[in-house]
């Protein structure tokens, strides 16, 4: 069996089919693009409006997201991606020494931005069915991180549980981390309403396949607003991504659709890994990760793949290295990555035979 | 004479000429407009770029800029913005209590981003003429920031003085702010490739009309840049402000046409504003600060202004209050700047008559 080659390149010419960044497979709304070409064309000359700064507050699209979810506007802060807004979050609430806990494996970047603060790290192990970790509950941690649904794993945990997170804090906030959240079917939105130690952040980067955009979203009480714009650029959105994310959130239509796609291509795909003889977590985001049963089998089978055009991510990191995270592509995509991993199996076992 | 009166709006339909905020009042290259359509175009379905993250390196911007520069792109690092440049630059180098130094009057951001690092802060007033204050040199700060050309003053300094303020600092790093460079006619990039200690931030919002895009540039020693990035977040410009900035940079004839232009409006508002008996500071920026003689004078003619659909700067702080900062427009503005002004004087005069 081969083993892993970091770096390979899939063959020139080939197309590559991108699963490894959980990027959604369909474009954005035709109105993002409408609004931004409609932005270009005001004023005397073509481009125009581009010499004048962006509305430091991104009002239009503050407003837009009020509208669309019915959460208080003085509630919502944009920022430049939900990772601006995770690092504006922990440069507000921590000082060196202060104690950042999240349930493990999670997004990488939790860490980062807690060591950017000096912070004291609890990263606590999910449990074997990633429900929330019991030692999260009561933890005087300041801040507590929790994607859902969590990446890599995909699971999720419910609202009523974050719920009981959140009241058993004496002093932290509860970070939900709803990147994935279109594709889940249940949101804390309203937790964050009903309770001020409970803030939601989204992205438009997956949901409404804005990734190359950076535009973040967040949800908690107009007090913490306030308070967190102290620590943010002044302008962090430009003209471009104010009007792209507004047309995007408008149409709900258009999210409804490719939603609904998403989650039909992942049955498939969880359906079509499970018929392989493989073992994928439960998912209620736009990946799956699979465990294949060793590291070694693991990184062949991502060699194999990008071999064959194909990317997929692989984490070398305890708890993770036996497996890989599949983003959901297009059907079409999804039928050719199953299709080679159908051949590395067999590849597999008349080498072993 | 009428005094200041706050949140007063223009009258309703009147065209607002907006001298405020140092935009410029030229749109940016026609290449700006083309470089986003063509990305919005490529793929299947239009928009269909915007579904994948950009660059993180923003190699496109960051090569343009070395190109265009000569300086070598492992030194350049791009930003969300200057200011997001700034901030990094904060939290890279600021343990709470170190000492950050600046003369005063300048931007206001340096003293929010030390704050937020909870360092000591060394404000050190400005001498008369403007160059930069003796107790500058040999500062033990960690940072000095340096806005060349400064604001709201306009004035500068000589890339001499940076250099003998650079050589004089024990464990200082020296920020030049060159966000009004282009207009200037000197830079200090040649002193941050010479020098360890020297780093210069340059913006597209002034220069290449683009502040509705944030657009930052940091040049530094490669190692610099290295350990900025860690304090940055991953993906902070998305694909239309990458393409936007690269065509900018490139059409260096657009650039040199506009600042030929406002730099000869600037003539213009100096000569107009002395010859009504004002005191301009000599300003090699693309905006004036004049003194009137008295916060109430210089007030009175902000509101006078304003009334007549014209948006200029006032700074409620020592040493400023009894000025205006105007931002160099097309000759047209200026010309309704300086009519105006002239009849502010003559109500002041027969006023006092």
């Amino acid at each position: 069996m081969a083993g892993y080659v970091p770096g390979e390149q899939p063959p020139a010419g080939a197309r590559l089919i991108k699963l490894n960044t959980n990027e959604n497979p369909y474009p954005p709304s035709p109105a993002v693009v409408s609004a931004i070409r409609a932005e270009l064309e005001v004023g005397a000359a073509v481009g125009e409006r581009l010499r004048l700064y962006s509305d430091p507050q991104a009002e239009l699209l503050r407003e837009t997201a009020a509208e669309v979810t019915g959460f208080p506007r003085e509630g919502i802060l944009t920022g430049n991606g939900s990772d601006e807004l995770l690092a504006v979050l922990a440069r507000a609430f921590l000082d060196p020494g202060d104690v950042v806990a999240y349930p493990y494996p999670t997004y990488l970047l939790y860490e980062t931005m807690a060591r950017i603060q000096d912070a004291r790290i609890e990263s606590i192990d999910f449990p074997d069915d990633y429900s929330l970790p019991a030692r999260l509950f009561g933890s005087d941690a300041r801040l507590v991180f929790v994607a859902n649904p969590n990446s890599p794993s995909g699971t999720s945990c419910s609202v009523r549980d974050l719920a009981r997170l959140a009241d058993s804090l004496p002093r932290g906030v509860v970070v939900v981390d709803e990147a994935y959240g279109a594709f889940a079917g249940e949101s804390a939105l309203d937790l964050a309403r009903a309770r001020l130690n409970v803030v939601v952040l989204r992205t438009l980067s997956k949901s409404h396949s804005l990734a190359g955009m950076r535009i973040g979203l967040l949800f908690g009480s107009a007090e913490m607003v306030l308070g967190l714009r102290k620590v943010r650029d002044s302008y962090s959105l430009d003209r471009l991504a104010i009007v792209a994310g507004a047309a995007a959130l408008r149409d709900t239509a258009w999210l409804a659709e490719i939603t609904a796609r998403i989650t039909a291509t992942r049955a498939r795909l969880i359906a079509g890994l499970t018929s392989l003889g493989m073992r994928p977590l439960p998912s209620r985001a736009n990946f799956v990760f699979v465990r294949l049963g060793s590291p070694a089998r693991a990184q062949a089978a991502q060699y194999f793949l990008r071999q064959r055009g194909i990317l997929v991510r692989y984490f070398s990191m305890r708890l993770l290295d036996d497996g890989l995270r599949i983003t959901v592509g297009t059907d079409q995509e999804i039928d050719a990555l199953l299709e080679a991993l159908a051949a590395f199996m067999t590849s597999i076992e008349s080498g072993a035979s």
